[in-house]
């Protein structure tokens, strides 16, 4: 892309980062009492670290729909508290069994196991405690809606349910098509993704055909940023990337690269992340900052 | 008590299990795919066991307020979605690495320790995707109130602090004083309890007063079912309770029975028991089975 649309789109990441940070830290719990442990590992694995692509994709969003800061920064917050929960979950050792995250020790070896049980599980119910509150939306309806939205895409048949196959997809029978692959991902990360480019249309009650179309995007946009995931997993390095690479080559699950190859791979981002910007037609120029979105997720390094 | 009203009461509960188990039979996720392993490790840990001492509470509450049916079942499936889970996730060998529970191996013995941890985290996504379909109230405002009250009594000011004081209770220099023991009880078991007995009053927007009294009513009768609790671990066989028990004295953590002694604990509870009915004088006779369940809490064997 050109370098000043390259330019504007990184302001507008590292702004959607800082703010929702802010955010966060005003909204995640602290306290000296003896239950402050789990606080901490709370506020250990969901701040300082992170592109934060979600918070930027419902701030984004809202801004097309003209919503204001402060329910974009708070409902933006809620999906980086899940999106954190499930990182922490994922790290212990009876999932991925990870040391590392973003650079730094994952939560259970800084704390131990059972505390980022804890930390996760008290970051979901935070998040839904966010969404609920009366500074998310004046409208109780539209507070309801976004945390609906957010339960079916965090739940068994949205991201727990991707995490299910993809723990499953390291045992030898398991489907390794395309379509499964497929499955797995929309499910895994998809659903939070779309979830994240929708959020500003439900807090703009917008229209159900602004909201599908965007819903269009986050799909397309989803599998592409992780055929890019498994790209990188494969040609990245632990030292950018911040975290353990080659995993998914080591314990022998199918992923787009290795069913497609590198280049085949690299070619169906590309045209992913083509189709994802097709979807932003309806919304004009006001859109840009979601098309520029989608030649960062496929030109990333990390 | 009487015969007459133990068999009221036994009635009553018996009947709140049944409903609340038909309830969340039809609202957990079922199916053939892949990622249907954790549909049935949620059903496996959610159906068929417990008291449902929760579901009774919340539809014991509801009845006060004239509440419909089909909204007090769903407010108390959630509930008892996140009873469910708390306990799937507390018998993980990292937290109380328990083998038995309601008499059948725990989740993550039957299934595995992965499968364990996201079926909690689905059943806790599930009871806020209940708490906010409309099914459950057709005012969003008081959809919201729920889902607010069900996150801040889950969360890390709730049950996950009181776990998490729970779990550093084992440390020797951890406060084992009566206060500190009443703390940690009353975030781990009594703010769901809590919850439960309220939630009636938020469905059927009962004024300030009769909420406050219903809460007046959960916090005295939580810890004196937690006192028994601490009296059956000690008293009770594994076969009654349908789980291990002297575990707290073999972990060398301090309980009510430990600091009051067997004698002291039991009156205790006894007063609660009393005290928490005394709330209820503002229902009259309606609060009956309400009333009877304090004598319940403290004459149970298991």
């Amino acid at each position: 892309m050109p370098l000043s649309s390259h330019r504007e789109f990184e302001t507008a990441l590292a702004f959607a980062a800082e703010s929702v940070e802010r955010t966060m830290d005003r909204l995640l719990p602290s306290g000296t009492s003896g239950e402050a442990r789990v606080f901490d590992a709370m506020r250990y694995s969901s701040m300082g670290g992170g592109k934060r692509l979600r918070a930027f994709f419902v701030l984004a969003g809202a801004t097309l729909f003209k919503v204001r800061t402060l329910p974009a920064l708070r409902t933006a917050s809620a999906i980086e508290f899940v999106h954190a929960y499930s990182l922490i979950h994922d790290d212990l050792p009876a999932m991925d069994d990870d040391d590392l995250r973003r650079g730094k020790p994952t939560c259970h070896k800084q704390f131990d196991e059972a505390t980022a049980i804890l930390a996760g599980d008290a970051l979901q119910a935070l998040a839904f405690e966010v969404l609920a509150h009366e500074d998310t939306h004046g409208d109780p309806a539209v507070r309801t809606a976004l945390v609906s939205e957010l339960a079916k895409a965090a739940g068994a048949r949205g991201m727990v349910g991707g995490q299910m196959l993809d723990l499953l997809a390291e045992q030898d029978d398991s489907d390794q098509s395309i379509g499964a692959i497929t499955h797995l991902q929309r499910l895994k990360t998809g659903a939070l993704i779309s979830f994240s480019c929708t959020a500003g249309a439900v807090l703009g009650k917008a229209s159900e055909s602004l909201r599908m179309a965007l819903s269009g995007y986050a799909h397309d946009l989803g599998l592409a940023f992780q055929i890019v995931d498994d790209l990188l997993d494969i040609e990245g390095s632990a030292e950018e990337l911040g975290k353990a690479t080659g995993k998914d080559q080591a314990a022998g699950k199918a992923t787009f690269v290795s069913i497609l190859g590198v280049e085949r791979a690299r070619a169906q981002a590309g045209m992913l992340a083509r189709q994802a910007a097709a979807h932003l037609e309806p919304f004009g120029e006001a859109a840009d900052l979601l098309r520029q979105a989608t030649e960062f997720v496929v030109a990333r390094r990390t």
